[in-house]
């Protein structure tokens, strides 16, 4: 078993090892190593979000690696960041790692959480490190943000936008479930695409979120935060491409992996500007309160919730 | 069992009960329930930091109380930002909460959290919670910076300093585990007493840690990193008020206990500025390596590690 020196030293060649042009390093006044990170003043806000993730709660390790399990939870943290409107910039990571964590171990996960903070040129500026039972991974975002999207911002006559069909991770938890390991859903599950270019063009939207928790979870919190109602078209949504092949993938009903299937993380947002090249128009903002879906009789009770 | 939804609501009752005189408190532009929270910009540096405290690692639930649990990994993260010679400002809580959690036990968590940030006017806006098999905590903390007092800046010639007698943890543990349940030691080691006060009066130092791990553990790294040596005099560590009560609390060697025992979240630093009242002058920075202490024959190997 390495010490807890020796895991520190690994896990810090890996971070220190962030692209020297990424702007977010060359704030970076005080890294990995002290107390605390220090970062340079900005003229903007932050945004600050976090996420955690436990064995066996939100991942297994016997379906997934550690790359792959390191870079979820990143991207799940990224995505917090893009929903307010923000830019990722530094992260802290925790985590309590079990007793067969060794060099190899320690590099595998912090290279998967590296290689999701290096797509958008983001940085690990500190963390900490424990024993535990069960592997938990806990990492803090810090960002910055211009103009803050809130839940709470949708207009009527708004359009809703969504960056692509969410169900593909709900659909790859089912598959591994049933014994399938891989596919394109499996892949979904296991580390999900997020599209961070577009998601920054949704940066006129008037209310936005990520799908963590399904979409109409996530857009009923929009719809009571911003006191509006949110009428879905089912013909819109099925139109995106995918959206075939995700009902065949399993047996479950299509609209319930695509309405209540979480970790995606699809931006949804709604807007009144143009809409961005790439995103899917799925309904609109309403007079009225909560969601409903035209052409969908009986909606899924709630979203995917990992308590 | 109380819903997600229901401990989510107990929580952010509890969170948002802070003072809004705190000028933390008037800089959130967007606190606890959107995706991310958001913090007005600041001309000054940010100082981030974060700490995991896992049950059965850094804590037995049949010793200490959720409120001094909380309150206690809340302390080792204030502590962290004091130490960068920074201020505390935004917390982010993120918990794996145990199936006997209910909305009294969230409660309570969560008042220890507040209790403890409430103390140096640091507000919570933030978080994540889920399910997990042991009760795990990990918070993230904001802070703000002018000048940051890294572990690099001892110079030959400067006085070691500390805030108070470090070991008193380190001996509650001891007499928590030899059937002690009631002292001031284990009071010590369920939640310690920091002095936030007088760590702000270290600002002029050259070089700041708290010790998490063992006082020689932290003054170490102070040595290496600043390329000089440490010479502590037992003489002025034993004139530091305690210092009998300590050795005759527990069976253990005293220096073990002083030099090695962590937790207690004492600010050590080294200064060629005026000592400032209410702080201990414990030995002087010398050329050369590594840390001694005059008059000890046998110094304890290592720190106090939960690993």
């Amino acid at each position: 078993m390495a010490s807890e020196s020796e895991l520190i030293a690994a896990l810090s060649a890996v971070f220190t090892l962030s692209d020297p042009s990424f702007n977010s390093f060359k704030n970076v006044l005080v890294g990995i190593g002290d107390d605390g990170a220090v970062i340079k003043a900005s003229p903007q806000n932050s945004v600050l979000a976090t996420d955690m993730a436990v064995e066996g709660v939100h991942f297994k390790r016997e379906w997934s690696s550690l790359h792959e399990i390191g870079a979820k939870i990143t991207a799940a943290n990224l995505a917090d960041i893009y929903a307010m409107g923000g830019d990722p910039k530094y992260l802290l990571v925790s985590a309590g790692l079990t007793s067969d964590f060794g060099i190899a171990e320690i590099k595998a996960l912090a290279n998967g959480i590296k290689s999701e903070a290096d797509l958008v040129g983001a940085v690990i500026v500190g963390g900490d490190i424990s024993r535990a039972e069960k592997l938990v991974i806990s990492i803090s975002v810090f960002g910055e943000v211009t103009s803050p999207i809130t839940r709470s911002g949708a207009k009527v006559g708004d359009l809703v936008i969504v960056s692509g069909l969410p169900g593909k991770s709900a659909a790859g938890l089912f598959q591994l479930q049933s014994g399938v390991s891989d596919s394109t859903f499996t892949s979904a599950h296991k580390k999900p695409v997020l599209n961070y270019e577009l998601a920054k063009k949704f940066r006129n939207a008037n209310a936005m979120c990520d799908v963590s928790d399904g979409l109409l979870s996530e857009l009923n919190h929009i719809a009571s935060a911003s006191n509006v109602g949110i009428e879905l078209d089912s013909k819109l949504i099925s139109a995106i491409p995918g959206f075939k092949e995700l009902g065949e993938a399993t047996e479950l009903e299509i609209w319930d992996l695509v309405l209540a299937g979480g970790e995606d993380h699809v931006f949804v947002a709604t807007t009144s500007s143009e809409v961005p090249e790439g995103a899917f128009v799925i309904g609109k903002v309403v007079n009225g309160s909560g969601v409903s879906v035209s052409g969908v009789s009986k909606l899924p009770a709630t979203g995917f919730r990992h308590f």
